[in-house]
């Protein structure tokens, strides 16, 4: 028996236990709770398999199976603290700001993941061309998340009228800041949509607050931490209105990483401290805030209309440049939060993960000749996307075309065993597997497009006498045309036209030397098709 | 020179400067950065007046003067750690768990206010009555907050149907835990409404957790310490999201207070931890698991249709009994959150107080004589209320009704004053006062009502002949009837006729002897008025 504690602790491996009664294997959601585990819980055997699973008796009787590699974490480890992040200071981004195009983003998943990643690793993107009207920052939230309203309402405005009677006030410079200090839980996404901006100056700046934090740890570490362990409270106070929040300028987690920073003296209340540590928190703040200010951070540049900046709230401070000549200035905003952003950006990866591994079952196993045909899999299965496309099919027959032999590479039995006389049943198979990402409209014409050949051959009779001699013998592996009865059934499913279109496709398929699109051309009809299921 | 650091230490004293150069007079917010004040900061000259206020000239020239005991703390301290918390037991509600009719939190301030202290003092209460009707939890947010919008939507369900083939599921006990622990921010304020229950068994439980983790910190400190600094990975994955938080069980503040608690063994993935922190990590989890399961601590009851259970889901963890035998259960659940929870119960204590004023004033010199009329000035402005809902005048002119004489408790010059002959444009410094909490359709009757006498002498020589002595005589200081001219513009008022209906009861009410009812019957009156402010 293998050392079992090289497994690790008794208590995590069991919590780790991946079997159906102790996982839902749907959500991945633990079915029991960590006190219905045995005080004196031990394990009874271990064997670890060649493969490198690892079987595990256990003393109240329990059997799990892990994996091999079971230490692996959930997935990318965490991602609000500094280290998921990528700090930066202005000269980063001499080559331009993260940015991408609002129709960009909305069409294309790939474009969106990438401003959602900015968002999450740098702090901020921008999104251009988001039409310059009112309450379109909503529509930009919702694109990765959900509003959060506020007392201010749903959105907010930053206007600046030409005023002269008010000059002082609005051509002001405002400090580098975060948002809604007062309010805890604190909105982690604020979003600025501008609407005019006619000023002269009045421009926007960033800074990286955990860049700011960092620096400040790494310059007077005792003045880093008076800022983590002191609450502050902000205040805010309005007719209808009474927020307040104590929390740190400066939050890190129990690792002593920074998650969190909040800087607006505009809502710092009295803190209530003896006067030693009064004097020590005031130094520091003034230390940290100093160094916000410096150049080097500050990562100035100008919202024209229709920009849309969205941004990390518990992490970058923003700011306006004081305005040369005042002119109309026109902002609407909103809240939201990183989590939404997160998963919105994870769930992406995801599909973008799963259209990798079938570019790469195009690329590797579909290289392989196809059943005897003079074209290859891959060839075959673009050929009959292409020809789905030329007769105008739907999105979901598009991909059905690509994608219906997929169940040839992913099925225990394989094409060629296939043609040694072994059904693979690669059409249910196939759908099967892609139902883990595509809606029924794409996996379900797939699942019918065998049985769609056992149908053309019972009511076409020339049908049957077109088929190519590898699809006559497999044909006959597969059970042979339909009985009458089975036909008849067969056209009253709801699917059966969707099916026989494919399959139609898919026989006429097979012409060596035809150019066809590649894969990588399907990615963005597929990737939509994704966000339907 | 008194000591300057007696009064605090510089940059504290400078940053709490109450002028108006330095804070907006309205919202209180802070007008200046903390770097805009001079590095080397200190008070020139300070002087302490005879009333303890305190004048300090700044080393910069600034000049600030400071309200006698002004270390006072912006308002009660920090109210999301255990300081601000009444920890609590099963035993604690023996006589009865914190509950209110809905209608009564809908009606009544200080039952809202009362419902809304229990969530924050205790982490729960029940409103009773609610319509068992879906969608009217998002109705029981609102009454305090806003929604908070997740992957589930507005709302979910929690519901079990009679289903034999499910009861091992649906039948189970559920122990005590936080919801979402995988989404950051969590969602602070749960709710649930109960539509049917008609299981037996089912029966609701709540844990303070707080409580649960002071406990844990009494009886073995290492494990506390263990579980506040482990970053736990909770983790949520379904078709459409994929969530991580990575949070401790226990949050501590600086200050080592508790402030969060996130208890929850479905969502916690896999750690990733050297194996000696692995096995402290589950043995704390495993003792502060087990104290949430002790009897003392679970506080059982059983929702019925119309209850709507509302909790701080930072703090208190819920449970469900086991079912003894199924029945059809149906809850329907949203989330909210603190912040605006606070804000609402902090604004309605700021009305609390107001009105609490008001009363003093209607006892204090209130009781004193009304002008040489044979009436208090409170009996004088009851009265004067009485006959305006006598008359079925609308809330806003009984309450005008009601408070018009409270300029002569507010002015600096008194009535007494104007009786010798000094007009103490009590009307309008009446209005003003009031005009901190009450609209325009209660105060703009009164800034007029004396308007409205000069006026009604004018327009209705009867209505002269008919005023009391005292009032004849202060007409004349008031500056005697309006002019023909002046009558005209007066009538052309918006707030005319209401201004002469409240000087017709204010007339009528000077009657020795009338019973009258007393200032807190028309409280709940008063506050709602406040509200539509």
């Amino acid at each position: 028996m293998p050392d079992p504690t090289a497994a690790g602790p008794a208590y995590w491996l069991r919590d780790n236990c991946p079997c159906a009664d102790c996982r839902d294997p749907r959500s991945g959601q633990k079915l029991f709770q960590i006190t219905d585990l045995p005080a004196d819980l031990a394990v009874a055997a271990a064997t670890e398999a060649a493969d490198g699973r690892l079987e595990v008796l256990w003393s109240d009787g329990h059997r799990s199976t892990y994996p091999p590699g079971r230490r692996t974490a959930d997935d990318g480890g965490d991602r609000r603290t500094e280290s998921g992040k990528r700090l930066w200071r202005a000269a980063d981004f001499v080559a331009g700001i993260p940015e991408a195009d609002w129709s960009a983003h909305l069409a294309d998943p790939a474009e969106r993941a990438a401003v959602l990643r900015a968002v999450q690793r740098l702090g901020f993107a921008v999104l251009r061309g988001v039409p310059a009207e009112e309450r379109q920052v909503l529509a930009v939230a919702e694109s990765f998340g959900f509003v959060r309203r506020t007392n201010y309402g749903e959105l907010f405005d930053v206007r600046v009228e030409p005023n002269p009677t008010n000059l002082a006030f609005s051509a002001a410079a405002i400090a580098p800041h975060t948002d809604n200090p007062y309010r805890d839980p604190v909105p982690t996404v604020q979003l600025l949509h501008c609407l005019a901006n006619e000023a002269e100056g009045g421009d926007s700046a960033l800074v990286d607050g955990f860049q700011a934090a960092a620096l400040l740890r790494a310059e007077a570490p005792d003045d880093f931490a008076v800022l983590t362990r002191t609450p502050v409270p902000f205040v805010y106070r309005d007719r209808h209105t009474e927020l307040r929040a104590d929390r740190p300028l400066i939050t890190t987690d129990g690792l002593g990483r920074i998650r969190e920073v909040r800087l607006n003296n505009r809502s710092i209340g009295q803190l209530d401290l003896p006067e030693h540590e009064l004097e020590k928190f005031y130094a520091a703040y003034r230390r940290f805030a100093e160094i916000t200010l410096r150049p080097e951070l500050q990562l100035a540049f100008r919202l024209a209309p229709g920009d849309c900046l969205v941004f990390d709230n518990t992490r970058l401070l923003h700011a306006r440049t004081a305005f040369e000549r005042e002119g109309r200035r026109h902002l609407q905003g909103c809240y939201a939060d990183l989590d939404a952003l997160a998963s919105t950006l994870a769930v992406l990866d995801r599909r973008t993960a799963a259209l990798d591994e079938l570019a790469e079952l195009f690329e590797g196993e579909g290289a392989g000749e196809y059943l005897g045909e003079a074209v290859t899999q891959a060839e075959h299965m673009l050929q009959a996307a292409a020809l789905a496309q030329q007769a105008g099919a739907p999105d979901a027959l598009v991909a059905a075309a690509l994608l219906h032999d997929v169940g040839h590479f992913t099925s225990a039995v394989t094409g060629r065993q296939l043609m040694a006389g072994q059904d693979n049943r690669h059409s249910e198979t196939g759908a099967d597997w892609l139902a883990q990402w595509f809606p029924t409209s794409v996996t379900e014409p797939i699942r019918l497009h065998v049985a769609a050949k056992r149908y053309l051959c019972t009511v076409e009779p020339a049908y049957r006498a077109r088929l190519s001699e590898a699809s006559e013998y497999t044909l006959q592996v597969q059970g042979g045309p339909l009985t009458e009865d089975q036909a008849a059934a067969f056209a009253a499913l709801p699917g059966a036209a969707d099916a026989v279109a494919v399959r139609r496709w898919d026989d006429a398929a097979k012409t060596a030397g035809t150019g066809t699109p590649c894969f990588d051309d399907y990615r963005p009809l597929l990737a939509r098709l994704m966000a339907e299921r």
